[in-house]
């Protein structure tokens, strides 16, 4: 077998089947979010309104933000310098630490060098460490959840999504002197359904599991502090390790989990993917710090945000642009069919400035297709009306369902 | 099992074992590296000169980088917003990429969070989606790769370390018509030994197999550009995948593969790593691109790193420290026992305000426990002079041998 030919042949059926992923170039403009610069492929760019960033609530343009990465540029350079291990650990990391571990009201907490990492390193080292360890995992986890879980080689029982019924089903067929883990989210990403976290807690509770929990689409935005949804209904105690990225509302980039002590320091001397990689930059470090305190007390960037999502369903409703009713910030519009969804997508940026990325297999089930919309509170009443308007132009032109009123 | 005491064991067998991590919380220093503060236990703070970092010509503080890092930080905000798919892909990303292709003269390069995403990720996918395709792997090959490796479950050979003649030996025993991977390093972090690149393509050639080179501890370093050993020994047309990191010499963070057009397609379309983790910051990005074309064109600082490493190896002859003889820069002081490493360590630490971490299983092999010291260019005369006579004042206390002359 000539394994170029295998490679090409596997990309052309990715393209046969309108899976095949061509990234829009852009240039994020500082101060201006959620516009951006796009660039066509022969170089020209023109002006776009992005509206599918996880940069939820536009931390990544706070100057609180950018003047703490700055300012720690200043003070200790560009790069970490080395794994934590060997010379690569810095104040700012473990300040940082401290700052999660206390969003959490956790014992400790530990970075990675993204949520994924996180994610792959701890469920992998976790459940490949704890002997006859059964993991309960949710049917939608995420891609770094199921990688971690893959490479564990433990037994493992699928439930079905958001169903603890089904969890306390599997759960009660199983040795009861097995030592259990049950993984799961809060907000999932494409849906934006939210995990009924507390029947999930009773049912693991109930069989003596511990429980991992993924806020990586809801820190920053849910509760009090930006604690995710765990601290908005009281159960962050009811979670043994709650995981969550730098990089989405906090606006930088990174992972972490936080936990009890034992098991955090478990993770970090024993995970391959964390002990074997270079720190992240001091400067990202102390950006992330700075937007987790500032989202701590500030209530304004999820108060805009919370009423821009509520704008946005709203007038897609009035004009009947069907889109998946549920109590998170993430709108997703089903359009069902790749070539569809890529069409809208494209008219929608070539003929009225507004960037949202086609979301296809097999990151969404085939027949699934969507626009997945993510208001911010930079999204002006302008925007927000320019794109309903020009969703609604095209569900005539597409002969798009409508949604029934 | 209780799940936290079997935690609280395997932390108990490594702090027995000599081998419980502790990092060195260190503040680096813009502008005086390798100068840094160091924080005590209690909250202290004291100066020392770092001996062991990555940051191997000090890249991290140039402000060709750093300047470039801020300015783009005013560009684009601080982080990318997103995956590459959705949103995430800025044109600064696109550029680094270019820089990236045109450094190994390659078609095309894709960037990766880490060095360690880059190999688990690449070599995952191209393992794994390569139907029968069989891995010939160095011995002492990084746990990044052997991550990715497992994570094919394809099947895969040892070979000896540096031996193109036991690689040669198996390839010969399995099927002509298999696809076959060679995968390797250039300079080995922990020996600083380099491969025979030349004999292992030949025999990678002779067998039709693709090769797979980890040059993370020579990009920068090597090579009239910078673009490593394969460049410097003439190579790098002979390399099918080449493999790097921006994380140390470029002084930043990320790695990327280079390789053929599709095959970095390939891997771009398939790979999960790749896929759903949150891209770079744009200011990450146009950091390490700066760097790699200051890299390109100066000299000064390779030429300044060799110079310095020459001195701390003829210093240390001339007090009788027993040192590993390579061909690279990583200087190995082997002490061969983990508690006199950590010992001396810590003694460096407090009494010459040295910092260089000990390196101990399962880093390298028990027995072989050491100190890794890695001179940059902004190590003075007298920097060298207090490391070397700090080192012999405790090779007398401490009653280890001297090499002999």
């Amino acid at each position: 077998m000539d394994i170029f030919e295998h490679m090409e042949a596997a990309l052309s059926g990715l393209k046969s089947a309108g899976n095949y992923r061509v990234f829009a170039e852009l240039e994020r403009r500082n101060s201006a979010f959620p516009r951006a610069t796009f660039y066509e492929d022969g170089g020209a760019t023109r002006d776009v309104t992005v509206w599918c960033s996880n940069d939820y609530l536009g931390m990544g343009q706070n100057p609180v933000v950018t003047g703490r990465m700055v300012e720690v540029i200043g003070q200790c350079g560009a790069g970490a310098g080395g794994t934590r291990n060997i010379s690569g650990t810095n104040h700012h990391h473990v300040l940082l630490e401290r700052e999660l571990a206390d969003l959490h009201a956790k014992e400790a907490a530990l970075i990675f060098t993204s949520g994924y990492v996180s994610n792959w390193a701890a469920l992998g080292t976790l459940l490949a460490r704890i002997p006859g360890i059964i993991v309960y995992s949710d049917a939608l986890n995420h891609a770094s959840m199921i990688e971690g879980i893959r490479h564990a080689r433990c037994e493992k029982r699928l439930f079905r999504h958001n169903d603890p019924a089904h969890l306390r089903a599997l759960m009660a067929a199983d040795d009861p002197a097995a030592p259990k883990m049950v993984a799961f989210e809060s907000v999932y990403s494409m849906d934006g359904d939210i995990a009924p976290i507390r029947e999930i807690c009773d049912v693991a509770d109930a069989f003596g599991a511990i429980t991992y929990l993924d806020e990586v689409h809801a820190v920053g935005m849910y509760g009090p502090r930006g604690g995710g949804v765990a601290e908005r209904e009281g159960l962050m105690d009811r979670i043994t390790v709650i995981e969550g990225t730098l990089g989405k509302a906090f606006g930088v980039m990174g992972g972490y989990i936080t936990g009890p002590a034992v098991l955090v320091d478990f993770v970090r001397s024993f995970a391959s993917g964390f002990i074997f990689t270079t720190a992240l930059p001091p400067a990202l470090a102390a950006a992330a710090a700075a937007s987790i305190r500032h989202l701590k007390e500030s209530q304004s960037e999820r108060q805009a945000h919370q009423a821009a999502v509520a704008k946005v369903r709203s007038a897609l409703d009035a004009r009947g642009i069907p889109h998946k009713h549920n109590p998170s910030h993430i709108v997703p519009v089903i359009v069902g069919n790749a070539s569809k969804c890529k069409w809208i997508s494209d008219v929608l940026l070539n003929d009225f400035g507004i960037y949202v990325q086609p979301i296809n297999y097999p990151t969404v089930p085939v027949g699934t297709e969507r626009l997945r919309i993510t208001p911010t509170p930079l999204h002006s009443d302008a925007d927000i009306r320019h794109l309903v308007e020009a969703l609604s132009a095209l569900w005539s032109q597409c002969a798009l369902a409508r949604a029934v009123a």
